[in-house]
């Protein structure tokens, strides 16, 4: 790894979208299968850890718990499982440098600390992401069809007055070709009563998708999409974020952020957005320790076209304590090595990297998510 | 920025797409609005000078007006104050070592200079390019539905004789999924009828805009096509160069060339029809400028299966004279970073590199755009 | 081109996807058009040795023929002629360093060399690859509607007594958009009756793609894809890997290996449906050699989240003798570049990088193609 430069190295951050970590001590399979997007490691192919993230685990992660760089898998794993899950997290947790955590607790969220726990792991302030189909969910079996909008939107309300932001996860649900207007109330209802009469308990509509997002709008919080890559639920041709073209259209003069995560492999097409809408935010979140040492040709990548101010630091660190050390590490190392290269062809002076470091790191998402006031 | 190579930094270049230069001065707030594909900064965000291209701006225009590289925003627009619109247009133009500029005039043609004054200012060549959809639009108004095809060919024809080419804005309006055969007289005159019975004056149809490119291939011009890249206006999704296949498979043996521009974020796509489509040529346009000092990652991406005799250079600059510096800057630096790897590389000779680079940067926009004969 | 560490340059390889080479002699017209995804050099453009593939030629290939690098292309042509090609043949088949190569022989059949020809010329092992398609093409003539199923089950199962894969090109046909479940038995009979009755010999019909490839996978052997770039006849749009993840999640409880070859320029998305289903592998074949000396960068996009354990290695080389050579050398570059950037990073321990090369080199594939039992 070429070494930071120093204002990268300690720079505050600020990660804006990541989740819980799991609170049990873990096997080497539950491991695996918490360190990729796979499910588990295939029986065709070989162990996860011959992946970069694996090898990023092994080169970065093993140092932290005071074994040598590239330590084998089952010596790394069981020093993890002598230091103890809780021992672990908080290593981790402190050696990312953040100041501020946003939690997604929308998913499995018996298994992971929640997000006071979190904070006092890392030592660290934490905040609330509701994520809207969670909300949604525990509302539709309380009400009606007529009146899910005024039910949804009353606790969403609730929920709001804690919260710094919401979530949509309409990719993994209906992918994202959401149309480019606000579903009309009669949509809504009769779209609530599709959903009562099927008994299903999981929302799959692209009108309520749709309307959930309208009502995390109106409240003014910045919207978070999970875009691009994930697990093997998500369709990922439906998730290119050029897909949410037309609702950008429709939201662009509402004055309310709308956060596009992940995006790979469409980080370029996320950071067109990024630059032509003026709500449009991106970040490279859960691609950055997934592509261990070429996260940072990555992030170069994102840094194109999307102007400073619309570009977010996260990990989408969810369940492994590591994911979040990764995340952070990698993302460091991917700034700076971009910033690097531009002062060496003399593009930037070290004062505006210094502080367009700071803006990417910290300040636009303090800005966005007024974390002052949350 | 790497020193150029001596035969890069010297190389006449053939801009085959670009637009006037505004007349008056600009305020910041003007400037900003024009410097990206963003309509104008975000209040969300932060300035547009925090951007690749913003930077490249105070790095590589700031020293033709006489201050220092990266002088701050403020100071380089108080400067470009200071000597005036028509000063400034004159230094960045001339600086681009650019023989022959071929100008789409067709877009807000009254803030603009006129492709004589462009040629004036910069001190050398310049041709029409002219927008097949501007003409259309011209003629609509006087004409009937059975009579526009005639109008329209008549009137192109008469417009073809001063040209070098034409050009495409069907990615604007109905996005590059044409059929991929030619409309047929009849579906052309039902198409110019729902034109004119509409009462918009602006051209939106599939069918019409298809048979335009076809009318302009018969007066054996090159055509252009606005891909990719582009405003908020564009549904980026629609334009990907691979739905324009059908089209290009219907039109491959008339001998006439169809020129991709831009493309990113679907520059392999494009380089992937020009490889295996005889007519079908592609540039990297307005990416070059936006991407400030990754332009080179970007060019060389496009570089990888295009043949050098099917890549052409353009700066698709609008409105501020910068773009024409940065685009020709930016350039030269992409094409000589990637000539220079090969050659490190051993995987090109020199004289080779010299011959391909003249290809890229005039002889191929020479030839297929016959500027001999214009 | 940086010196390859030298466990890469030893490296034995598997070839799991290639063609025979042409058995006659060929003038330069031929050779430019066998040596890129162009039919012929296009009388517009100039010569498709100006390309990156064929600079790779001049660059790599001409040492190997006795003539010094960069030897012009008349010249190189006029030394291949004298050795004349059975020579040549031998001269690239055995500078490859390839233990086993996997032929797909489904396509021009007259024209190439043989498996067994080219084992021998090779000095290597060499297995059969069944193309599903040339075989339903063979079965369709002598059977019904309603025996289709039955005549094509019973021939593809003693093709695959001695074959080591299947190989689908779908893409070529209908495009990869495949449902995801196997058709109904009527739905085959249905469609093997349209076929039928269209007369034409040649398949395209999404329900008997889809029907081969689940045949071939109860038969057990790993069925490949011909995924993204190919020639004029391909619609790259509707070649993208994703558009297969019905099909993948359909299948991914059999334990049969699916194999998406060349990708490109969806190498990323591929990479991803790697990573989450068990049964997917890839590689980057064809893109290889035509990439040339930007093979490198394209490799090294495809391993960001590709497990090793789930790449493997294809020339996809067809009729030119060079391109085995080529998409040998330059995936050793690749390789060896990538790997060289991981130890310089210090993200992957030396022990560790031969382990992964020697598993993406050849032992992925022994594996997932049981060669010690074919």
């Amino acid at each position: 790894m070429t070494d930071l430069l120093p204002f990268v190295a300690d720079l505050p951050l600020v990660d804006h979208h990541c989740h819980g970590v799991v609170t049990r001590d873990v096997a080497r399979a539950d491991f695996e299968g918490m360190l990729t997007e796979a499910d588990a490691p295939s029986p065709l192919g070989t162990s996860l850890f011959d992946s970069l993230i694996g090898l990023a685990v092994r080169a970065r992660c093993a140092p932290v718990l005071g074994l040598p760089k590239h330590a084998p898998a089952d010596a790394y794993l069981e020093r993890r499982a002598e230091l103890g899950a809780a021992e672990v997290a908080r290593r981790f947790l402190r050696a990312t440098g953040t100041t501020d955590f946003l939690l997604d607790g929308g998913f499995l969220p018996d298994a992971l600390t929640t997000t006071p726990e979190c904070a006092a792991r890392a030592g660290a302030r934490a905040h609330d992401v509701v994520r809207l189909e969670q909300v949604a969910e525990s509302v539709i079996r309380g009400t009606t069809a007529d009146g899910f909008a005024a039910a949804f939107a009353d606790e969403l309300g609730k929920r709001a007055a804690t919260a710094a932001g919401f979530k949509s996860i309409a990719a993994y649900r209906v992918g994202l070709e959401l149309a480019g207007e606000r579903p009309s109330p009669p949509e809504v209802a009769a779209a609530a009563g599709r959903w009562l009469r099927s008994g299903n308990p999981r929302l799959a509509d692209e009108v309520l998708h749709r309307h959930l997002v309208f009502t995390g709008l109106d409240l003014g919080l910045p919207v978070q999409f999970h875009v691009g890559y994930g697990d093997s639920d998500v369709d990922l041709h439906r998730c290119d974020p050029l897909l949410l073209t037309g609702l950008l259209r429709a939201t662009r003069d509402r004055g309310v952020p709308i956060l596009l995560l992940h995006n790979y492999p469409f980080h370029r097409n996320a950071a067109y957005l990024a630059q032509v809408f003026e709500h449009v935010f991106v970040d490279a979140g859960l691609i950055t320790h997934n592509a261990g040492f070429r996260a940072p040709a990555v992030l170069a990548e994102l840094l194109e076209i999307a102007p400073f101010g619309k570009v977010l630091f996260s990990t989408d660190a969810f369940g492994l304590a590591e994911l979040y050390h990764l995340g952070t590490a990698l993302f460091r190392q991917g700034l700076s090595d971009f910033v690097r290269a531009a002062l060496d062809a003399d593009a930037v002076s070290e004062g505006d990297a210094i502080r367009l470091c700071a803006s990417v790191g910290h300040e636009n998402a303090q800005r966005i998510y007024r974390l002052e006031h949350v």
